[in-house]
């Protein structure tokens, strides 16, 4: 990007099922009959790069989410799927979920490098460490591990990776038939790794990848999340509620890069937001109405305890919500928690009146407006330092994620705020970022 | 299939690299600089659903394979390949090896569940229990793990994996927007698994697949191997050097199939062949010299090591083998190693006459000749009672496959012995093999 080339942001479609709504399934204008069906995600994959967005992105867990008889689950496992996509696409960026907590470092290298080379350069790993009971118990354990020993886990494990991925050079292949030699000598080397939580001796069975590493993205805001994001982190997804809670975080967040040796440059923030996308204000305002009206209590209620770490069941909706625990006591996810609970403190809400405020966003923003209110909204985040680019959470799918492509990504192009063509060919290019070099070249 | 069809055989191209030839990759007509190419393995894909096979097939292991000096390695991971390569074809079926050694049921049912939703019904999974040290260092062993407490691990991971699959019911969605309820009461079930190995809770968070089960397919020929495969696998490839060997094969494993309440038809058995095809068998022989000629020695010897369980470095390569373990004494691929080692002492070879054996298929049978040849081959072991059908090895790609779909199969199915079209739509289909029911479905 040459100087006098106006700052632009990042848009990353995260894709969700019927959308991110809880009631997305309920509106008739969804297609909850396609959430196991290829064709749907190719077409959303397809929406989003006629969009010019970065990238793509789907969350994960290792158990079932929410309730089955109240919710459109059990579709794909992203890593699968996002190969699948790859085919479908030739630029957006692919960026699945993977947890640290319940997986081991060799399979997961191997994966998003594979993943790397079928896409050409576009792969990305949103690191998680997991925050659920139900995980746990589908891998053998009665409890979640600790929150802190998840992130010391986590930490040991993208040093291995990383390891993994710098195992071959990127000119290890020679390829000299007449001498028959393949590899250079030395080019491809065990790492021997002795740690507390791993031993691995490598190498990867998969050469260097286009990106080196595929794009490293982490969405955790409590304490060891934001130290986790400083270290290794090249992009960040976060649940923010206010300009100013976003500006707080943004701030907090880059000033620990220089600790490991990162300018604020190298790590790409972005919040969530779930835009409800009408012709009028009142036409936005309306179809939130709608969603909201669609929602099952008896969900809503199970998720809303899930987060809170606390049986809410049998409480009246209309009543507010009981004494909180502390974060420090939640062993789950610390920072949904305590936006959560600081939302219902700040605006005096009833448990159904949470319930519905989280119906859209499970505790990302969700603003209703034209596209114009929209497109300032993100401007205003923008300038004013709350985000490098967002996170943008359709409500319902496939309509709302068109109607973002179509009504507001060409207002933020118009304003200089966006690509209007990609001009890169991997996803690091698309978040400008450099590729690793990975372990020094040998001499020729 | 009605009566008076005849009986018809069934053919699995199993992909490797730049072939199955260890020296494939220096021979001129390869292309080993595509090995992390998706466009190669597309290309090979549609070769292979042209000729009308019922799958393909990826080995695999969770270290690398080979020395990468001497060899073409380092190219996919197979299920992310598959996913990729569903959307590139639209009959052949997809058979993905996964170890049940260094995995996890949740991780695995899930994975084969998702790639069968992608595929819309075309997933297969060769299970594996691996047989390498090099694989257990690299997940945090020292030691691989004994040989019969792998089977009784994947013993139970089988039995996991296929209540994870059914732990959602086939009409599980209903998907009634007007009251509210995306799934059936009861329809989607926790499986509460406690064993020895694994503890699970369930359910899955993929909805049951379009076959159900993926097809289960299995490898190993040891007695625990067989054991194995006569409860739990739909089709078996097995290493075969004589017709005489694959028909006391075929009837002891098929015999072993009443006792689990099964029939002959529900397993298929597919010994492998490495056809080496020329227009005149002196064209073949010679074909088959010129890869010889092409092995470097080091490799053939470290592969030779790894399958004997016996450092031979820097024995003579003109003498013979010094003297062996017993198979009791194999903590890998027992049944590979008995293989390799009565080869030896039949033929009274070489180690250098015995690297130029195994060279074409690691112990899997080799065969040079015209497609007249080579279809006569199939044909008797096919109606002498050794075969179901055959997993094809090319010695070489992307020729070797080519040359097998447009010069051997137009020779089987003008006898009669292979279909000229798909008549099914999953890989279940393609094998004859029935859709598991699942749990009972509930009264509507």
């Amino acid at each position: 990007m040459s100087a006098d080339t106006p700052r632009q942001f990042h848009l990353n479609a995260f894709l969700m099922n019927a959308g991110h709504h809880d009631a997305a399934w309920r509106h008739p204008r969804t297609q909850p009959e396609r959430i196991t069906d290829l064709a749907y995600f190719q077409e959303l994959a397809r929406t989003a790069e006629r969009g010019r967005l970065d990238s793509l992105f789907l969350a994960d867990g290792v158990a079932l989410w929410g309730n089955a008889r109240y919710n459109a689950v059990g579709g794909f496992e992203p890593l699968t799927l996002l190969s699948a996509l790859a085919v479908a696409t030739e630029h957006i960026g692919l960026i699945a979920t993977v947890s640290t907590t319940f997986n081991e470092p060799f399979h997961v290298a191997r994966k998003f490098a594979s993943l790397d080379h079928i896409s050409g350069g576009r792969a990305g790993w949103n690191i998680v460490t997991s925050g659920n009971v139900a995980e746990a118990r589908n891998f053998g354990l009665e409890e979640h591990l600790e929150h802190a020993l998840r992130y010391e886990r986590a930490s040991e494990f993208l040093d291995v990776t990383k390891e993994l991925w710098d195992s071959w050079l990127d000119d290890a292949p020679v390829i000299d038939r007449e001498r028959g030699v393949y590899s250079r000598e030395g080019a491809v080397r065990p790492i021997e790794h002795r740690g507390t939580h791993f031993r691995v001796d490598g190498p990867l069975n998969v050469q260097r990848s286009p990106q080196g590493h595929p794009l490293l993205v982490q969405a955790g805001s409590s304490q060891d999340g934001k130290e986790f994001a400083a270290r290794y982190a090249e992009a960040v997804f976060t649940a923010q509620q206010t300009l100013a809670d976003g500006q707080t975080f943004y701030k907090d967040l880059k000033s620990r890069l220089a600790k490991y040796g990162r300018t604020p440059g190298q790590l790409k923030i972005l919040p969530g937001i779930c835009p409800i996308i009408g012709g009028t204000e009142a036409e936005a305002l309306a179809l939130e109405d709608e969603l909201t009206a669609l929602q099952v209590p008896e969900y809503g209620l199970q998720q809303l305890s899930g987060m809170l770490g606390t049986d809410l069941s049998g409480l009246p909706l209309d009543g507010p919500l009981p004494e909180l625990p502390e974060e420090r006591d939640i062993n789950g996810n610390k920072s949904r928690f305590t936006l959560v609970a600081e939302l219902a403190r700040r605006e005096q809400l009833t448990i159904r009146q949470l319930i519905a405020r989280l119906g859209g966003g499970r505790g990302h923003r969700v603003f209703a407006g034209t596209p114009e209110q929209i497109a300032d909204q993100l401007e205003e985040w923008f300038t004013e330092g709350a985000a490098d680019g967002f996170n943008i959470m359709p409500p319902y799918l496939p309509g709302g994620l068109d109607d973002f492509v179509d009504q507001v990504v060409p207002l933020l192009q118009g304003r200089g705020l966006f690509r209007t063509e990609y001009s890169g060919r991997t996803l690091r290019d698309h978040y400008g970022l450099q590729r690793p070099a990975g372990r020094p070249a040998l001499s020729h």
